[in-house]
């Protein structure tokens, strides 16, 4: 295939969403050789799948590597051009679609020998471990907003050699800090993509896509990353 | 906003001590997702929101980026040039009040649902796992000691780009080793400016900030810091 | 010992296997400093063995340090020379075969004081969670074919000091999120050298070497390594 | 003071064995923040400990960084000069006793609180899991001759900043993979520094040193470091 950014963005999501959900299924699903391998283990997949993401992106045409519509949102309103969101933005939720398809048919078996409709739908999309709205969206907010700060940051101080794997351990930290309540979305196409494919595909025994939770980790995100670039 | 050592300073401690603090709430307060989670996850977390503090105290004007007054003494007493300690000491102190007190909106709903009086304080500001003074003092002076070697020695070992990550590696391998007893501050602002934060914040069901024992991590780490620059 | 690409590949997947297999008998097997210790111990090691592996593997000349023939065949495959597969591959072999005879001398007295024969195979080969033959088989596919994109994104974006480091970096990931099913061979020597090492040698107590899945991490490694040479 | 080998070999295995048996102290000791923190949290920190004992070790004037007895012996062989081989060992020796001392002081309270005799040697010496002379001789041969070995490759693949972080990954594995048996001292220093230092300290209710087996810590690091030479 022809490198492009349409390309790298969406093969770039689609491996860390592949990863990311991949863990979760791990940890959460029964049967699984990773059941109840706690929080760590995700938050440690999910950092080094987003470095693993911006690898693969950046190799099929996707230099900056957004991986994330609040990211080029963002990006795009502290340069003024809009002219690729669109094209980013379409890539990132196909590949978060399709990364999604993926984690359920590689633990497949152990969607159906969980019984738990809220572990199957836990997989896909986050979910707040105390429903609170102001809470939530400030989560959600503040949350990308460190991801956007440190982002920033990093990539002003550090080659690209190094870049990636630090964009990693940021994923990292902020999964151990800041992904306590929320569960860390930060990110609309990590989110809405895979709800939008829980609840179309068939799953054994699925419940509710909680739709009314689902515009927080779309629209705090973005408010998030929009604020930080006001910062600078 | 124009960068400045006092901008970086503060906002670089503001991020050490949102992470930092967000992943003790993570981990000890009731409901979140990471409850439970050990100290392992405390010590990694930890570890690398020194190293996003520190890219990001670089980002916004900070070079040095010591966020942490015991550095910023012993570095002044090391070279007599103490023209810029008021100022460093102030946005220290400033950044991780500040910090605090979005650790605690973020985790807002869970401090409700916490009922310990010791969890919710030991979120702010370290406590001894044995009250006894020489000893707790001894660790957070010797904590601090290890802190500048390990800093001193990376610093003039390896270029600017891999030294905080490093700095974030010495940090974990700190609070895994040596934050067994104290909890190691090792930072009088990570403790002190977080404990004025839990005395004045309206805390659901927030208990003492324990005054008497407030002084060990402010004067031990400035002792420790003092006592290894006479090493070199 | 004269460098070449054939000890190369021998030392490298030798030192690979010993680790690899090591930390799985320490953390399966009675009586040892790390029984219990869960997945992430596993994913852990498994990860830094790679990255160790490939130092070796270069240092004894293969600069390349596929370590894996589902790696070295896809690699023939994208550029047409075959010529030094059957070398490559013998070599990955007898690596994997001598690295599990020394993991069993090691924990020799531990294998004794195990009864569980499934442990005591799970520490040389792999085995699936859920016994599903399309599972089974897209899991090993899909995990090799992420390793291969994986490891050929990180080789053309950065230096070769920290490439291999990256690589463990990668393979951790991959068996956090990818490791709950199957167990992650995503390496034919891997899972075959130590699987006729159990067979021959005189484990106390062992039980079958279940023959009948051993052709699952064999094949599915090399046809998913195989499609994504097609991707580029 | 003024930088040189001996400083640094002394100072760099002085801060290697106070983190390393800091680590394990917060593990075993009662009452301790890290009580019963796993395996995991031992190795990750004695292989960081590694890694920030060499930058003090190469701050204060030893550029290899042995801070191992068995190292310097294998180096010497390899190279046929001896002439700083009792240097260095007395350092490392020094260095490691005071490490002990040290590890002892900080968690003081901890020692009083712990009733079980075998835990508190277990902070300072290593101790085997199954006690079986040649598997534990083996043991750690085979442990030594590991670490030779990826000390060897990893310097002579990547630059002077990164080896120190790698080095400390080699010992993280080596840890976790071959520390099920006889808790890899791999490093004679290591472990019979602080035994002498458990001998002779009043530790608050200790008992035997466990002489009979103090030799194989001792022995068998040398046998597998120089064994390793000769594949070079």
């Amino acid at each position: 295939m022809t490198p492009s950014p349409f390309l790298g963005e969406l093969i770039g999501t689609f491996l860390l969403i592949f990863l990311g959900e991949g863990v979760v299924a791990n940890v959460l699903l029964k049967g699984t050789k990773g059941e109840n391998s706690g929080l760590i283990m995700i938050t440690t997949a999910w950092g080094l799948a987003v470095t693993m993401g911006v690898f693969v992106a950046q190799k099929f045409g996707s230099p900056d590597a957004h991986l994330n519509p609040a990211l080029t949102i963002a990006f795009a309103f502290k340069s003024g051009d809009w002219s690729n969101v669109a094209s980013f933005i379409s890539a990132q939720f196909i590949g978060a679609f399709l990364g999604a398809v993926c984690t359920w048919l590689f633990y497949y078996p152990h969607f159906a020998a969980t019984e738990d409709k809220g572990l199957k739908l836990a997989v896909f999309s986050t979910g707040p471990a105390i429903r609170h709205t102001p809470s939530n969206f400030f989560g959600e907010l503040a949350g990308t907003f460190v991801l956007f700060l440190g982002v920033s940051a990093i990539y002003s101080e550090t080659g690209t050699g190094v870049g990636p794997y630090l964009v990693g351990m940021l994923v990292w930290v902020i999964g151990n800090a800041l992904g306590g309540t929320t569960g860390y979305a930060i990110n609309p196409a990590r989110d809405l993509g895979p709800r939008i494919a829980h609840a179309i595909l068939p799953i054994a025994g699925k419940g509710s896509s909680d739709w009314s939770y689902s515009w927080i980790p779309v629209v705090a995100p973005i408010v998030g990353a929009v604020l930080a670039t006001l910062l600078f």
